[in-house]
């Protein structure tokens, strides 16, 4: 940590912080420049006290720390990629699986009638929502139990593995009899006991970033799965909030590459609730696959205009195998496969 | 809502989408103008099928509701403010209390220590922390039961009731037993099953604005809670995110008279959280009971410098003292008292 | 437009502003809802008095346009996309020409040696910058007409034609007899009186969008210099301002597809400013040809820790020539080439 | 500034770095930690080459300034607050005056019905805009030098000073002419050629910050003004861009106590711009003027259903005096006079 000081501070207040530096055991280092005299704190920063708190003095101008803050989803950590395999899925490594399905499960029909046909087009993974948050009290909140059958259902037939989202402490054990892949919602990104809970389950983990959520913050959300025991972590970028209205969300592909860099954690692209209109998925998820994304999450629905939730934003299935075979070329100019 | 057709949209389309309309239940009206066909769907929109699922359609360009989501939490609803009442002190009254007390209860020293000073200097409510979000595993995560029982033990020494924060389903009975006032965190403001729960128990509930969430969602969280039946809601501005890093969160004043006029509730300002430093805390006090705020929740530690948690932002006792002192004459102005 | 009127308005008011709505030349159509009234207004807005002038009505609560406020950058006024063509090299066909060249011009030998080093790469268009709009009074403020020489020079000996920022009304003229594209930077992309006047050189023109610049608010940018009647207009995405530090701005890649689906005017990506690290240039340059940019625009310098500006987020030869061989297959799997 | 290496570095490497802080002026003292080696580089960072550019090295990570970059408009510079006098009316001293007045000056009789208007209210500067900024190319764009003449005649009519905008710096030499305080526009925050402009003239400024202005960026921008020779500064708060949809802005009223914080320069409030709503200009001019500021700025129209410009956000002579009795206890209670 640097710790920077007040303007015409004295000998002895700079003492007193070195000594609170000391205390809270850090090596303090003082450099007394022209202006600013900074003291630079030497110590392992993460899990010890965090020296921000100095910032409460009145001698002290900032407290800048050196160190990012998470440990497990470091790439200082772990230089190589993690691979995380689901029923024979890979995600990380040299292919770029793709998760297909409705926004919510509605009906035992609908959800197998989608999951037919997102296999067919090339998907390797099947969505699909039993617990939905909803904005609003009086909007569908989901089949639940029975919406996690059904998805059991679909994978059966298809071998397609699940994701799903859970949404509560209550019912992670329930999800994950059913589910491949637990998704956690961007509303919950900070919910933190949920996120311990899903860690202690050992079960891949799809982790959206929320929709004010920093990098730094995303992969801490990740660090409390992590340090729960649970390494199979997935980051989910599906859009951020900003100014702009013409997306329903703004769609930060830049997090892609910055998190490969700080992290050695895959990381997957949602451009359906990234956007918020089918028409902008398709460029979108051919930017994502561009830029480094090592998988993508897709909403699909055989009739959006009449979907309990997302319509706009779901492709029609023909639409969906039409982007599947324009992403594959995508894919091989980067290196990769779809 | 209108639905804004896409130019050249031919009259059999239009008629697709009018019958759409009424198989939703709305009454359907069109409206040719020169470049743009729309068509007006009447009917009541609140705990309807959302007609936005029309934007799937490749003929429409958009849909605008003309209607607040909300509804009980809605002036048109109730047209008197909504006062509560709280063991003798009430929220949403011509007085504006004042809650204080440190961000986590640390030691049953130091809750003790702090309720009395509040209380001395004019704060009708204790709030203090003990089961904590951190944004970090590795941080101090809160006493849980234990800082129940030193804030309850807070109570009975001074008289001052207690607001406290509920992380999670599991523990909102634990909480609620302790607490007078049960506080939903930002970062749980769209966790809906904890809002459904905090609604059952019939408890005062301080609901906290999320850094990314907007008027409406805000009121339509509120909805979740209102409409599980609890009426006794109070709406916490507490910062927003914005790109301006001077300070923590960017505190939405604004919000203050947008809520007071599209809502009956309470509306109470943090400006310890809103703004992250202590010496910004006073000021934005003074404009937050200016601008109409019903109550303040506001930090404050004995050592501010060795708080385990938002030592930062946190003031000390006699600093609060005199910010009380400041802000009577601001309430008055007004027309209210502190 | 739709006028959406407050609760309980009287029949006199509504006549009154049915009234108001015809005296601005627009025909009303008053919806009478269960909860809510609502006019319609019929007639061309682009150009007409804006009826949003009547939210200042205490009857009124909301007026909502339904027509895109920009016209000859529209998609409906002109449907195939517009093609600029700068001395050989077109913008908005199938082709994704690279402008490549150091933030600032700094001396005559600096900036032959990029332009000699990313015409060898496959760069068509030369960019660089004489006259430096500077956070700071303290920065480097550009070499001015000296620099406008030296660029000439360097198209000179390569053949590159040139694109570089004019910054004020004054040096319009002047920059013009230099360069063969007009910059305008995200500063001024509101300086209206700058856009009318580079609309009157008729040179092609590249508008950057402003950090804070909506998609509409930049397609009536554009819309001035087009209707000053220079239809030589290039939109560039160049980032966002949000809450997001990782990066110096959010690159919006959403604009591309949103931008391309309002207007027919070609989109250039900015990777450099956009994103502001070096080692972000190449992931977000390739996806910005997967989503459809019809051009880049990139900064490269020979020694970027010595550059005057930009440096951090300023490629070395070398790299950009990777990245220009990178991007040949990226642009070929979306039906381009480079 | 502190210069935050990457893991790993050898010590050839830091060697080179501490070189080139040499070359560039400064002393570099290096601290290696247990994790990161970081380099303290001492010197007067202001108006020397800034050392960021060294982010554009391999073996750097980060480079964070201790330092503002702003100088003369610094409290380190100067303690006591800067007062400015305008014909008898003082800014930054005890009293808030209010400047009122139209938003667009649409004709000689609507300027002098207002100015008398306002001045029997209270105000005691007249604000009106003769250029008008306008995001469409079809908005009405001011009477110009017109409009100059109409309120140099409701100057001498009510002795009211006046504030106008000036959009370009063809024009500043015109609008001194006439005006007693010069307004550079939101749009304008980042026109350095137009600051410099300005700043020559010696004239009062009234600088507003951009939508999307950071407090260092807008205490820059302040800078050019005052290093081209001219002291007075009034900083303007009217609002940034953020996701919040039911204000036109948000109006950041934090602004006022970090910039009083940071710099000697008076701070006006200009709440009319800042929400976009006539309803919610009294609530915030409240809130101002009790978090410090030294002056407001509002929009007073006396029928804003017919302004050419910003009808909503205008108030009715009526409501303006309301607001100014309203404001006169607030400013009391802290201390001031309205």
């Amino acid at each position: 940590m640097i710790i920077v000081l007040k303007s015409g501070v004295s000998d002895p207040e700079v003492a007193d912080i070195c000594q609170r530096v000391r205390d809270l055991g850090y090596q303090p280092h003082t450099i007394r420049g022209e202006v600013k005299t900074v003291i630079a704190a030497v110590g392992e920063e993460r899990g010890q006290p965090d020296l921000r708190l100095l910032e409460a003095l009145e001698t002290v101008e900032a407290v800048m720390p050196v160190q990012q803050p998470f440990k497990l989803a470091s790439r200082e950590t772990r230089g190589e990629p993690t691979e995380i395999g689901i029923n024979g899925v890979t995600v990380g490594g040299g292919r770029v699986p793709v998760m297909a399905g409705p926004c919510s499960v509605e009906s035992e029909a609908q959800v197998l009638e989608v999951a037919e046909a997102v296999k067919a087009a090339g998907a390797s993974i099947l969505r699909g929502g039993a617990y939905k948050p909803r904005t609003s009290p009086y909007a569908f909140q989901g089949l639940k139990e029975q919406g996690l059958r059904y998805l059991a259902e679909a994978r059966k037939r298809t071998g397609l593995p699940v994701v799903t989202e859970v949404l509560e402490t209550e019912s992670v054990e329930l999800v994950a009899e059913y589910a491949d892949i637990l998704q956690i919602g961007a509303r919950n990104v900070q919910n933190f006991t949920l996120l311990r809970r899903v860690g202690e389950t050992g079960k891949p983990v799809l982790l959206k970033r929320g929709m004010a959520t920093s990098i730094q913050e995303f992969l801490l959300s990740a660090e409390y799965v992590l340090s729960a025991g649970n390494r199979q972590v997935m980051l989910c970028e599906r859009g951020i909030r900003t100014f702009e209205t013409s997306t329903r969300f703004t769609l930060d592909l830049n997090a892609v590459p910055v998190l490969k860099k700080l992290s050695h954690l895959p990381v997957v692209v949602d451009p359906s609730h990234g956007t918020g209109h089918w028409d902008l998925v398709a460029p979108m998820a051919k930017a994502a696959v561009a830029c480094g994304a090592d998988a993508l999450i897709i909403e699909v629905h055989p009739r959006p205009a009449e979907a309990l939730s997302d319509g706009p934003q779901s492709l029609k299935p023909s639409r969906f195998a039409q982007l599947v075979r324009e992403l594959r070329p995508v894919a091989e100019a980067v290196g990769r496969t779809l």
